[in-house]
């Protein structure tokens, strides 16, 4: 019986079109990345288990794809794991690589085990795909793209700024004007959780903060009361959200609510040099804005944080985000390396493209010219015709069989070939070019239909 | 405890300049793809189980790399099998995914599910990764890059021809001169086999005869006897080898040998065509050689069969192979699709290009400019100057902090970065450029020293 042919559910393929734009979107990313000194690594698809396990909290481990041991898996599992059937203790025993689950990891791994081989501050970018056994649903997929751009073992604030230059300069290539790239820092919202009286609860204030947006100020507050937040708290975090639904928020506002805190000061003295620098340096056709309600994976960063928002003219979550943090690879045995880095979100930028009609048309590079296949030429002139026009650089095919005329046209519009060409009749030096899409046609020698083309 | 930062054995890191030579490697070969009309494809990294088990023989499925489902995986399974420890009837039970082991099944599964969107003859091209769960060994990974070009759906010759020099084309492109593309044709192994009086034996003749460079004349002919080969075969046999090894095998030659073999006969008479063709179409730096004793996965194969030998002047196996194939797609339910592909061994011919400094430096793009960071200038103007040095394609980096000179040239070196820039102490405008690897030193306006970049 035949298999069904069927990809897994969340996984898919790409056709010629994707993959093409997909790598004229990580071409132009690519570049801008060199340009500003990150290099490029890659790091294998599968990672030792002890790699990845316990790294991204117990969803995440669950998350994991993790792939069998080969051979007689079961050898070393212990009949009373078996017995109970208890997949999770089961698991270490039968299972000792995994799948690479993000980037940042194994880039901490990377940075450990090539320490002495790195340069640094050692500016690095990876593109790559992760796996994640999630739910799929519409347009969420088990395998995608992370694009990730890190400086790790400097803790200049000059990175900061290089980081959304970085980013206003990619979303400037792509022609994606307007996006807006939201900077924030744990240490202001430290320092805003101090005011509150809450320096212990930074932790449900920001959460609480961060879904403003969604869930609006009224149940903002009530969350916060439940959380058991004192009135008197209750009353400031009502006036911090006010600031912020109002647009109103400065550095100079929020400096004076922050009032003495030292961590907060703190926290606004670097977003005050990060956004001077920016505006002093200028960014083309993206704008920045501070805001105090982005949080973004507190446990992990510790400085500026960043978030991207497309234009306004599209309905799509965040493209990009990132922020600095301060022990990526102690979990791997090297302390003390302060990294920042900005990620962008590949797929949703794929998409913001595509809805803007961004993709340049030169990004997908099909066939040319197709050369008919007719019962008046000599298969062989035709074949170093278009020898010759390959070796001019021309995308060019010869329709491999001597089938109607019909069928072969059909063939050139299910690719999208513009052009179709065949041999004169009485001389096969003469070339007879039609465009399908003008109906023009002309004909000429090799040389006269390549300069034509 | 710190997790040890280790890749799994069998597993790589790429660093920058692997992955830029990887690039430039896979950018060559991608472009002449194009050229000759295939389109990039891309399948997933996972597989349904049942697309891939069975495909690749008992020793392959052992080899693919299976991933466990996740949650409770032990749900479904049989308590007698988990008493047993019965791995092998556990399997299908707990994994219903596997990653790609080849592009070649993938490419079929997308043929026959994607039909009815594709124009036919499909020319596909695919460069990805596959796994196996082989013994790793000096120089054999468990993962690693296959490249493969199809025309599925035409049985013409002109396929043949065109793969041919597709081949020669890049190889060209790479500079890898003197590469030798062998011939043989599955049918004229049959012929062979035919005059041999073993018309059933095909399989073992060819496999013999397939180890003849390897193990030398006599071993072949001692293997066919065990093999129950006939003296009047042997005899036979023997001769056919010393033909293989005077290097006197023409078609004519064997065309006496095959006689009336009528299988035999159409062989010839496609490597007749196909070799007349190249012939007057040319090859550049590569050539072309009819080699009988080449056989590939018979199984698989029912026409023209290539192999691709890099230069003598380098110790190397097949750098590609390919051939003609008539059922490609019928385990997936598309029955009589006949196609012919060719693939490029990445892995190999990188090393021919590295051992043969092959590789351009222009492949390895890293920073061109360090700005050093002194305490007589304004990070600002030099951020300001980075800016325009970026923005004119340069790729330029600011040190961040004020380390050390030493420690910043350092730094360079380590990158391999050649210049080292700086502001004019009383003049921001002015800019001092050095080459690290000639010691020249510049000193002039930003548009006289981006333009002596």
């Amino acid at each position: 019986m035949a298999t069904k042919a069927s990809t897994p559910k969340g996984f898919r393929d790409f056709h010629a079109s994707d993959v093409q734009r997909r790598r004229y979107l990580a071409g132009v990313i690519q570049n801008r990345f060199e340009q500003f000194g990150f290099g490029p690594i890659e790091t294998p698809t599968l990672e030792n288990y002890g790699t990845l396990m316990g790294k991204y909290g117990d969803e995440g481990d669950r998350l994991v794809f993790k792939t069998l041991n080969s051979g007689d898996f079961l050898k070393k599992a212990r009949p009373e794991v078996l017995e109970a059937k208890d997949s999770q203790a089961l698991l270490p025993s039968i299972s000792d690589k995994a799948m690479r689950y993000d980037l940042t990891v194994p880039f901490a791994r990377y940075t450990v085990q090539h320490q002495n081989d790195l340069a640094f501050p050692f500016k690095r970018y990876q593109m790559q795909l992760v796996w994640r056994a999630d739910k799929p649903q519409r347009g969420r997929f088990r395998e995608f793209m992370q694009c990730d751009a890190d400086v790790i073992g400097s803790g200049s604030l000059l990175q900061e700024i290089e980081l959304v230059q970085l980013y206003a300069q990619v979303f400037q290539d792509l022609g994606l004007h307007g996006c807006t790239i939201k900077i924030n820092h744990r240490k202001v919202l430290q320092g805003l959780a101090d005011y509150l009286g809450a320096s212990d609860q930074i932790v449900p204030f920001t959460v609480a903060l961060d879904k403003l947006d969604k869930i609006g100020r009224e149940k903002v507050l009530a969350e916060l009361e439940g959380r058991g937040f004192a009135n008197e708290s209750l009353e400031r975090a009502s006036s911090i959200i006010e600031l912020a639904q109002n647009g109103k928020v400065t550095l100079q506002s929020l400096s004076v609510l922050i009032g003495e805190s030292e961590t907060g000061q703190q926290g606004i003295q670097d977003l005050q040099f990060v956004m001077d620098g920016v505006e002093e340096l200028g960014l083309h056709q993206s704008q920045i804005e501070l805001d105090i309600t982005l949080a973004r994976g507190l446990n992990y960063y510790t400085g500026c944080i960043f978030e991207v928002a497309a234009p306004d003219s599209v309905q799509m979550g965040s493209i990009g985000g990132g922020g600095r943090y301060d022990d990526l690879t102690g979990s791997f045995g090297l302390k003390n390396m302060s990294g920042v880095g900005v990620s962008f979100g590949f797929a949703r930028i794929y998409l913001v493209l595509e809805e803007l009609n961004l993709f340049p048309e030169t990004a997908t590079t099909g066939t040319q010219v197709l050369f008919l296949n007719t019962d008046h030429q000599d298969d062989l002139d035709v074949m170093k015709t278009v020898t010759r026009f390959r070796e001019s650089g021309i995308r060019t095919e010869y329709y491999p069989d001597a089938a109607k005329l019909k069928k072969q046209y059909n063939y050139a519009e299910k690719k999208g070939i513009v052009h179709v060409a065949s041999l004169n009749a009485s001389d096969p030096k003469i070339i007879k070019l039609k465009s399908l899409t003008t109906g023009e046609e002309l004909e000429g020698s090799i040389d006269t239909i390549i300069a034509a083309l």
